[in-house]
């Protein structure tokens, strides 16, 4: 499968490399005369602006300016003032990464404000998604609500009922936990073998963050909840789309559901919930009610429409699987990936995400023979549980086509399953919970492009 | 000491509460009547939008709109349409949140190009500082520069100099690795009984991010570095200060030390060295050079500038303490601080930061009473080393003066001192790291100000 397979046809190949093909040419050209002739010329092109004095300048005389090596074209930045400080107190990225941005793919759905947009995976670091890059999944668009008048009611089964205002909750015991967050329909596409271009399209609704609030289990005490027995709880969002989900009390017992207003050092963003959201670790990220407004507390699963009618597994047999919430194990190898390209052969970081839904990261193994050998990849620490983690491994690219994926192991055992396995049990026909092994095809003109194995 | 005392005068207080003072009088007058009533008449102000068929609204009977509990002045939120996806391809903060900024202190130095912004530390939550926050110390100005055209040369006591293009860089093997980095002038106006405002002013030139790199030992590998005797690598920035510090093998050796392009999950921001900038864990952030051009490895230390000029320590004895790189054991309350106001008597979560120069921190001890009695704070995890650390402890405040510290002990035993400890050794003249116990009064009227005690 190629890009031209994708459903939409609209997506724009981002430019993963800094030089562009010009420049890319004349670095491997000038490489190819020899490392000496490349550091001079590839020096003097760039006007790196390195102080005359500098020891390497006098071994390698680069002859740039006027041609006396001592008289270099300084760039203006190595001799001008630049910008002053909080040009504005809230900073951005550089002009050169603006087409670094979370993207929709049009036509997914009907309107744009009930649609995503996706993470930029392939072009980001480390296991924290920057908050402007955070993926997107609004039921009816998203909003800015004042916190003043916010309030959020706990309810139900509690002798107590509360009301608590965003200042009362912030004076409450803080928590503060790194947590990776999936929509349920993340990869969805693939199930029926459409491949779409890029691993922001397949792999982009996942985003991982440091949250910061309120164990849930601390406000039903408060509330005097009554636990005896089997409980649920439901929560209830203030948008129009009134999302409501049912969340087990053996999550929230243990302690780890938070009732956040904090995400990546500051206080939640809009798209993302603002002010207050409910983190619900490990599971798929319809149950994070965005604008959460209300607590109540039940003695059996809701099953609001959110949960019967949408967010079910279809079986091959016709069949629904319903609270499957959990998201499973799984990884993605984000570069190289689908719409990248290789430079030249030669060595290259393989690296990618690992998470799981049921605690830590235990393995990662990366092919790049289509699965018939595998290599442990290096974890960069810290390896947290249902949060994403970093992986590494170096590679040798001969500059013959070449597949690469990466399966990732969960501390239960659990091993990410190809889509053979997933298919076996699955079906081709769901929507969600598509946690097999990705592959992407190196070519040997070095692009590389979605592919599925049988 | 309180806020007027602030050198420039120019502080603007940051209102920390999410409701006005009015606001905050109409909740705890209804409070006041009682639990029930709190709860039907804040619910009712807040227009809060429940569904009409919550159970919790049926038991009390809010009054709205025309009065008839059944029909309710659900907001606009509730009601309508929002904004779509990917309003804008990289997302911003909350406009309620427009006062969380990063804020120079004006006339600190004569010009905004050779200046500083500090980080809202008492606005943030965990440990990750958003980029969009994080301090600035600039020598000439921050610079937004071409990628494309950067170069990193390696030279100097190497077999083979090198000059390598970002995209070289990026294709060597890449670690992620959350560190802090304080500026070593960082509460420096305090050394001399100054107290400033608020925790930014005091504590703000500190900040904490996920950064992605090459570790600096594989480019001096691949250059062919001379490694044997004693060595030292001189590191030296882009921008027209030409910033060039003394960086010592012993930490580079260890991996820790890395050419970073990642930080927070994407490139650098311009203001932090965009592409390039060296990650020097534990050490004064005058030593993470920026817009990084070009290492050499020599066989002494280099005295630059910065080195014998500026950032060394005054001692009483009118000699310069020099290379006094590591940022030693330190710790903040960051919430109840200066320029915050309590609301109430009541249960209150006390939140600070902790971090060390030489590791992880160990254990973080709180006093509300100014140093006569300490309890032992929770650590959030996780807690990594060279990295901050983000304590939470419970506190009820009975209404009474009261002054919070906090006092944080490393892995190797060091304990933070007190003002009268660190000033029996380095005096009051010093500019430099200053790792003191900060003090915070919270007043009977629940205002919150800085004070130090002799």
């Amino acid at each position: 499968m190629s890009a031209s397979n994708h459903p939409t046809g609209q997506v724009r190949k981002a430019p993963e490399n800094f030089l562009d093909a010009q420049g890319v040419r004349a670095v491997f050209a000038e490489a190819g005369k020899g490392r000496r002739d490349f550091i001079r010329n590839a020096f003097a092109a760039a006007v790196a602006g390195t102080a005359a004095t500098s020891s390497a300048l006098a071994q390698s005389r680069p002859v740039v300016g006027d041609g006396d090596p001592a008289i270099l074209n300084l760039p203006a930045h190595s001799t001008g003032l630049g910008q002053p400080v909080v040009t504005d107190g809230y900073g951005k990225p550089s002009k050169y990464e603006a087409n670094v941005q979370r993207r929709q793919s049009p036509g997914l759905t009907p309107t744009a404000q009930a649609s995503v947009s996706f993470a930029p995976l392939q072009s980001l670091f480390g296991i924290v998604t920057p908050s402007g890059l955070h993926f997107e999944r609004h039921h009816q668009g998203w909003w800015d609500i004042d916190p003043s008048k916010h309030r959020l009611m706990v309810n139900g089964m509690v002798k107590a009922p509360k009301v608590f205002t965003l200042d009362e909750l912030m004076r409450l015991p803080s928590v503060s936990r790194f947590h990776f967050i999936e929509c349920g329909a993340n990869t969805g596409m693939e199930w029926g073998n459409v491949a779409v271009p890029t691993a922001q399209y397949t792999h982009g609704m996942l985003s991982c963050s440091e949250f910061t609030g309120v164990p849930l289990i601390t406000l039903l005490e408060m509330a005097g909840a009554d636990l005896k027995g089997e409980r649920f709880v439901l929560a209830e969002g203030a948008d129009g789309s009134s999302m409501t989900r049912t969340i087990p009390m053996s999550l929230i017992r243990s302690g780890e559901v938070l009732v956040a207003y904090g995400q990546n050092g500051e206080m939640l963003r809009p798209e993302q919930g603002y002010p207050l959201r409910l983190v619900v670790p490990g599971v798929q990220g319809v149950s994070w009610v965005k604008y959460l407004r209300r607590i109540e507390l039940g003695d059996q699963p809701y099953g609001t429409k959110d949960e019967n009618v949408h967010y079910v597994d279809l079986m091959p047999d016709g069949q629904h699987r319903q609270y499957t919430s959990i998201q499973e194990c799984k990884s993605v190898v984000t570069t190289p990936s689908g719409g990248q390209m290789l430079l030249d052969k030669g060595f290259y970081n393989i690296t990618g995400l690992a998470w799981s839904g049921r605690g830590k990261v235990k393995r990662v193994d990366v092919s790049v023979d289509g699965g018939r050998n595998w290599r442990t990849a290096r974890l960069e620490s810290p390896v947290l549980s249902k949060c994403l983690t970093r992986f590494n491994i170096d590679w040798v690219w001969d500059g013959s086509p070449a597949i690469i994926q990466s399966r990732a192991m969960d501390d239960t055992g659990y091993v990410q399953p190809s889509y053979k396995q997933l298919r076996a049990v699955r079906g081709t026909r769901s929507i969600y919970h598509n946690n097999a092994i990705q592959s992407w095809q190196v070519q040997a003109n070095g692009e590389v492009a979605n592919v599925q194995l049988s």
